[in-house]
């Protein structure tokens, strides 16, 4: 038969509902609030990292009419300057990222603020884990995403900056194809897979910080790291 | 309330029973074959690309006992060979992709053959679209996925290397945020994303290679091409 398969399917639905968010609120307490009715055990919760640093106070006082403020402030974040185009500075962060503008980022924040990057997005991600856990008796991986751009390529894409109860990277090496023989391309990277499915419901625009991916491979729900997993370390880099 | 959303929802559904495809074969007749009953108008097919070469017969035999066949291969897909590190050849191909190994792929073929890159996977993704169309009378956008590398950070990823009837980059510039503020990320590109989504339902050893994802924004259903839209050209791209 040709009916639509029900198996290995996945879903991914919009939280709606999160409100503004301000330093001090607790995101696993404000999720519990909007999707605790219908939040599964092994959903995998997408929280956009701009309101993951909102409610932990990450935020710079810039002053909106000196552009060199927010240049100051992009270097501070900064370990190193990897390319300067006109007004985009690519930066490699504390953490290992390599994106524009050290993450800092004035869009959907009160003018003369900025945000910045968590200091340790894969803790955000357990705490909000943790925090579900707790209130919910549910237990739900997270990823923290961000918008960033590519070389070569136009347009950004959602990437997973923080994981928690998802595997950063998949490891297929001994795995063989569909006619035995072993595979070539060995190592997914499953937390950005799901980073960019939730960005397709969520829109910049829209207001929807979070959404939710269910249906994942149950292989994929470990404990997992973006900084250990994920981050290439300069000697395995080739662009760098 | 706070019901589970119904609106905005995406699902990334699995297309199974796509058999062993070979040289001659018709894609859409195929898919129209396992998926006919339940494709919808708006969905997105995602095909990887191995099926689409095959079925196009971008094949190439190739010596399995000899490294340097491998090699010979990959350098007469390349335009330009950009970093070498072991086996690893990172190379642009005339498409203007930049990927491991001019994207020749000798898993999940027959051992003596390699599967090279579509040579024009727009086109590819377009024939499929259109032979749908034809067919079953469903308007459906088309995405040929391959996986692809970053720099700086570990593991691999689906991205989008045609498409037919989906956007690939989706310009928010002129957009306001939720505070009114005009968008500083502005270009997001979708059709990586859907590409990405799609990767978590197939998986590369199940030999489930298409998967449909209902739910996109109606906005981005317009035609789209990754040629002119993703491809990054030289003079703007600080990493080549």
């Amino acid at each position: 038969m040709d009916a639509e398969p029900g198996g290995g399917e996945l879903r991914v639905i919009p939280v709606r509902g999160i409100g503004e968010i301000r330093p001090g609120d607790v995101l696993a307490e404000v999720v519990a609030g909007v999707a605790g009715t219908w939040l599964l055990p092994d959903d995998v919760l997408v929280v956009t990292q701009k309101v993951v640093s909102k409610a932990e106070g990450r935020l710079s006082p810039v002053d909106p009419d000196d552009p060199l403020a927010h240049k100051a402030l992009v270097e501070a974040e900064a370990v190193r300057v990897l390319r300067r185009r006109g007004d985009l500075v690519m930066t490699e962060t504390r953490h290992g990222f390599v994106c524009a503008n050290s993450g800092v980022d004035v869009s959907n924040v009160e003018r003369g603020w900025a945000v910045l990057l968590p200091l340790d997005p894969d803790r955000s991600a357990r705490r909000i884990r943790d925090g579900l856990r707790a209130r919910l008796g549910v237990e739900v991986a997270v990823v923290v995403s961000d918008t960033f751009g590519r070389p070569w390529r136009r347009g950004v894409t959602d990437v997973a900056i923080g994981v928690a109860g998802l595997a950063g990277v998949v490891d297929l090496r001994g795995s063989t194809d569909a006619l035995g023989r072993e595979l070539q391309v060995t190592e997914v990277c499953v937390a950005d897979e799901v980073a960019a499915a939730a960005e397709l419901v969520m829109g910049k625009a829209r207001g929807i910080p979070a959404a939710v991916v269910r249906g994942v491979d149950p292989a994929f729900l470990r404990e997992g790291s973006v900084r250990s997993e994920i981050v290439r370390p300069h000697a395995e880099d080739l662009f760098r």
